[in-house]
């Protein structure tokens, strides 16, 4: 099955926000097995929404449509679909009451814009949408359904969840699609496809594998498409299995977990903190850890050690080894991560410090150089990376590999 | 004038990569006084291509497609163009002397699939590509131009910036436009437009203002349109004057400038060295200091006290403090800063403390309650922040008003 995602509002073609939704829909709808085969983006615009849907409706079954029902520019979207139907607005009380309600418990006035807001193309089927005031709206035309929610994320994500998802696979019956994903850190996509290769081309031909790469990190997701799910389910573990033990050196997770997440479960469960010293990429480490809610169960704190004064004076980096290896050594981040643990007194701390560029590479020491440790106060353990040119993307990748250290060492306690 | 992007890649559509391509050359194209009427994206697909195609040169005078160009998936981009002009394909020996020459100086072999690559469509003008092997490639069509690019965004951007531009300006000629944007922190888009209500009534027909929101930041940009370009500056420049003079509590800059960038220039200038103290932060705006390319000049280091017991034995807040006011307090920031700065030995120190949610908060302190101070040891100013109830933006909104008032501490030093 195909889909068509339309994207309505000015903000978008002049740029004033990034399109994260077509983004969100697409990977969500491949994993149900239905691929989007285009997406279009028109401005808050009658002719040009009609003209979106003409051509959408020419081409696939299903056609999803986010933006342009807030109260304010609500007329232009519902109103081309109502126009594209040939059909007519009604007041729905029942999302005026809804309305009402959720003002009255914020302690907050309505406007004519919230009442004009729940006019409603006659033919719309209403989706809940909980998280907003503006309900998803859902038609069949023909063989195809054409669905329009809010452009707000949150809003526009539940009503996929709660409304859509369902739907596409009622309509997708007998088509069973079952996906896995290994997520790995520490090895290419080429690498990976190499060492993998046997068990690849031993594959059943129900069962296709993708691998995914962002920066330092390779998602390999496995699909089957069958009729029978439990068959599906069974055949796509078990090769899950297989290949995850050949790469177990690099898989962190499956599925959606992140590696922030991975080293919360792995700290709660072995009864560790963890303290960092960051030097290059200062503080970012310690901003991804924290977005995981509740890290403060086991993340203790960090120190952002981006001068020499500071990785002497509250790490204890002794002035000899900075003088004789540099900031960026394995004497260094070794020091580094007894003094975070010691002045921090968590459990284990990790320290890295390298060069992120766009200056301050040597020919010995070139920008991407970095320098990273793990300790318990006893036993350390050091990794060298030689990441690339670009400032921003060192940080990231370099970050990545860092969790992974933390995650490998306290696995291994 | 109109224009119309394309971007082409399967990579897009299963939502693999966010296209921000598409947004940045809806910025740009805006500030030339172009819009952009739709954005469609299609798949690495040759009828899909040639479709969008014919879709956009009926509509609009400038057609900008991105991706599709690379070493393995050259064919289908350039061939759908070529097939849309009924055009053929010709080698082009410059680009695979270029190419030849990178690779001997990379010390890297060639492969045929860069020889593939130097197939042209024969109509097409080349555009210089300093940042990657593939040129940009122009075609005239009647009224229109069409330009196909690179999806890398680097190489897009330089391709834009050094060909398209000047392009499009002379397509424009005697239509001369001038942009100025007033960067502001700290006050609602809405509240903003009221307090230069009078000012933009005032403004001249052929300036216009627009304003741009984003977490904690609101950009007020004016553009003049007209023959003289002289005249407009001017012009524009006075109005910029009148209203940044207005609102000068709020103003951090103009242009690109970034707040980060601001903080840099001021403390290089007055000879200031800064350090924080992050808790509900955890280090996003140590990282964003750093995301500047020489911020070890003035930035010393940071403390990220997340737990409580690193509040007190690093930054020596009392345990009284914490427990008559608890860690999100004036109180305890104000120790915070003074701590921070006594153990990073910097001139300044910034402090932040408070509920990212989506837990933590109660009916005194709720989620998005956020006391911030900054200090040179003996003056502390302090300021309480009331965010929302999202922990990922509370986090950034929260560091974007952290760093305004770093900033407009270093100012009234």
């Amino acid at each position: 099955m195909d889909a068509i995602i339309i994207t309505i509002g000015d903000e978008l073609l002049i740029g004033q926000v990034i399109d994260t939704n077509s983004a969100w829909i697409g990977t969500e709808l491949n994993d149900f097995g239905v691929q989007v085969v285009e997406r279009i983006s028109v401005g808050d615009d009658h002719e040009a929404i009609i003209h979106a849907l003409e051509e959408a409706v020419a081409k696939s079954r299903i056609i999803l449509l986010t933006g342009g029902l807030g109260p304010t520019k609500d007329d232009i979207t519902k109103k081309a679909i109502a126009d594209f139907f040939n059909d007519e607005m009604v007041f729905h009380n029942p999302t005026w009451e809804r309305i009402q309600g959720l003002f009255k418990r914020w302690g907050r006035e309505t406007t004519d814009d919230h009442k004009e807001q729940c006019y409603m193309p006659s033919k719309a089927e209403l989706l809940n949408n909980k998280m907003g005031t503006a309900p998803g709206m859902l038609f069949r035309h023909k063989k195809s359904i054409i669905v329009s929610m809010p452009g707000v994320p949150y809003e526009m994500k539940y009503i996929m969840e709660h409304s859509v998802f369902p739907l596409i696979q009622s309509m997708n019956e007998g088509h069973e699609i079952y996906h896995r994903t290994i997520r790995t850190i520490g090895e290419g996509e080429s690498r990976l496809a190499f060492k993998i290769n046997d068990l690849v081309e031993a594959l059943p031909d129900f069962i296709k594998v993708a691998f995914l790469p962002s920066l330092g990190q390779v998602r390999i997701r496995l699909t089957g498409r069958g009729s029978n799910v439990d068959q599906l389910k069974k055949s796509v573990d078990h090769h899950v299995e297989q290949i995850s033990e050949r790469l177990k050196e690099f898989v962190f997770g499956f599925d959606l977990e992140t590696v922030e997440e991975v080293i919360g479960k792995l700290a709660r469960a072995r009864g560790v903190t963890i303290g960092l010293a960051e030097s290059c990429t200062g503080g970012s480490i310690s901003s991804r850890i924290v977005s995981v809610s509740g890290a403060s169960e086991y993340y203790a704190g960090g120190i952002v050690s981006y001068s020499n004064e500071v990785k002497m004076s509250v790490l204890g980096v002794k002035e000899t080894t900075l003088k004789d290896h540099g900031a960026v050594s394995e004497e260094t981040v070794i020091e580094m991560a007894l003094g975070a643990r010691k002045v921090l007194g968590s459990d284990i701390a990790f320290s890295i410090s390298g060069i992120a560029g766009p200056n301050g590479g040597t020919a010995e020491k070139p920008v991407g150089t970095v320098w990273m440790a793990c300790t318990d106060g006893t036993q350390t353990q050091t990794y060298l990376l030689k990441a690339g040119k670009d400032r921003e993307k060192n940080i990231i990748y370099s970050g990545t590999y860092g969790l992974n250290l933390i995650r490998k060492y306290i696995m291994a306690q």
